[in-house]
């Protein structure tokens, strides 16, 4: 798993960071805000990780690149804006791919540093879906992903291969590309059918609601 | 204190869970969303004085338990709306108990760390409040904690009670006993009569406001 | 660098606390309330950096002064609320003053960590506009930081000097000066003449806008 190329994780970090920066330039941020969303969606979930393995500096501290290509997506982002918005659907794909590839590495970082497989399943969704949970907070909203199709769903089931893979002492390789073409996939069918999770039968005053509305939110 | 049974806290970490998912549920999250909420309510003040003790990684993320109770809690919120909403004072009650415990919790981990008394009283209150205030920030609103009755108060006068008695070296169990009493009862008699900290005389605008309304807010 | 007094370091601290006790006393906090918002605008930035490099417990949570200056600066708002709004505008020379502080202090801490430069860079405005940041976050807010006049480029330019300073090993004590000396007379001038960065050109919905308003925001 260490041997997943580098250059991977950049792609992926680049990726997320086109979401943050989008975000930013519709809410009207400055040039600024517009690269601090940028890192902040291609960084934070990564960061959290670390910090929360107590690997510090964080790696997407520590290694310029991982700024680098932020400043890179959101420099791309603010005067690209009218390909990078024809070009949506295309970043929508991208995503899923970078939520498939950062809950594998995130799950498997987790593991090489001796925690326990619950755990490093749950940094794994951590890292995938940190960065867009970080992007929403920053524009004050509720995050996307505790509404979204099935997309923290999707990288759980990457984080869980991963884990179950090293439990039983499976080859990594045919492991990892089973976790990411599963995340993967279920993202894509997900945005494709507008599949989603279930919502509570409560109204906004916290009320039950009595004919449960199954399309709610 | 170190003998504070573990089961205790995760009834705390239970409590405070129930509180997120409840209001996770409101929102209309979906039932990810709802577990999100109920860990963060659960745990975001245990990870945080964890973080920054340096004590990572933090005991919620390493020790599975945690997770698990959040996540049951979210899953009882979720499919038994009606109980929970219909438990609903209960459940306030059982929030100032755990509220009590993350406080003198908090405050005698920062002590068992070598911090100073100044900073394990704050840390016991970070503890106490930091749950409710990731709940309430994660839904992008300002963390109720910040207005509601006395209740940061109320841990600061637990987490001062177990330093101030740690510094007299007086025995550990009545300390705790009676911190954890006093936090209790101060919350459940503010809830009861309605008793806040007095709120600033200044309006939105930043000007001085003339005949001060006590009853602001 | 390290000499840099500590008075210093607590009086920044003290002036973004100011700004952070006015913010929250406009939203009707209680007096908890401002003082979390007071804590966190004077000392987040510090933090943050802090936990990223490793060094914890931060600074400003194990030394009691920064709380103290805090809760003073907070307590000094809330209960003289006429005379800080009278003082606005000394404030934001003040706070201007603050943010080159700390992003001097916060590059050279990095670097004093081994961080490489770009890192040192990046942290030294994380210390500057953090404190900014948390508490526009903690009232559910979008960091004016974000689009504010500046404010992050003069951080940045401060940190820059300090940075390459130290690489082409400059004597230290002119190169902080030049390095506070800028960040200052770049906050000032922007603040007075009203110079923003750019701003996208996308609108709400995420389309590009046809005839670029320039002043927009």
């Amino acid at each position: 798993m260490d041997k997943l190329p580098i250059v991977l994780d950049l792609a992926g970090t680049f990726v997320f960071a086109l979401s943050g920066a989008v975000a930013g330039a519709r809410r009207r941020l400055d040039l600024f805000g517009v690269l601090v969303l940028a890192f902040a969606a291609g960084n934070a979930g990564g960061i959290t990780r670390d910090v929360l393995i107590g690997a510090v500096p964080p790696v997407a501290v520590a290694d310029w690149r991982y700024l680098g290509v932020s400043l890179l997506a959101g420099l791309v982002t603010f005067y690209l804006v009218p390909v990078v918005v024809r070009m949506r659907s295309a970043i929508l794909m991208l995503d899923a791919a970078g939520l498939a590839l950062f809950a594998v590495t995130g799950a498997s970082k987790a593991l090489a540093h001796g925690l326990s497989p619950v755990t490093a399943v749950a940094l794994g969704v951590v890292t995938g879906i940190g960065g867009g949970m970080a992007r929403d907070l920053l524009l004050a909203e509720i995050p996307t992903v505790l509404r979204a199709e099935l997309y923290a769903v999707a990288a759980l089931i990457a984080a869980a291969i991963v884990v179950v893979g090293q439990m039983l002492q499976l080859p990594a390789a045919p492991v990892t590309a089973a976790a990411l073409l599963a995340c993967f996939a279920l993202r894509v069918t997900a945005i494709r059918r507008g599949w989603r999770l279930p919502v509570a039968k409560l109204d906004e005053a916290g009320d039950p609601v009595k004919p449960p509305p199954q399309d709610g939110g």
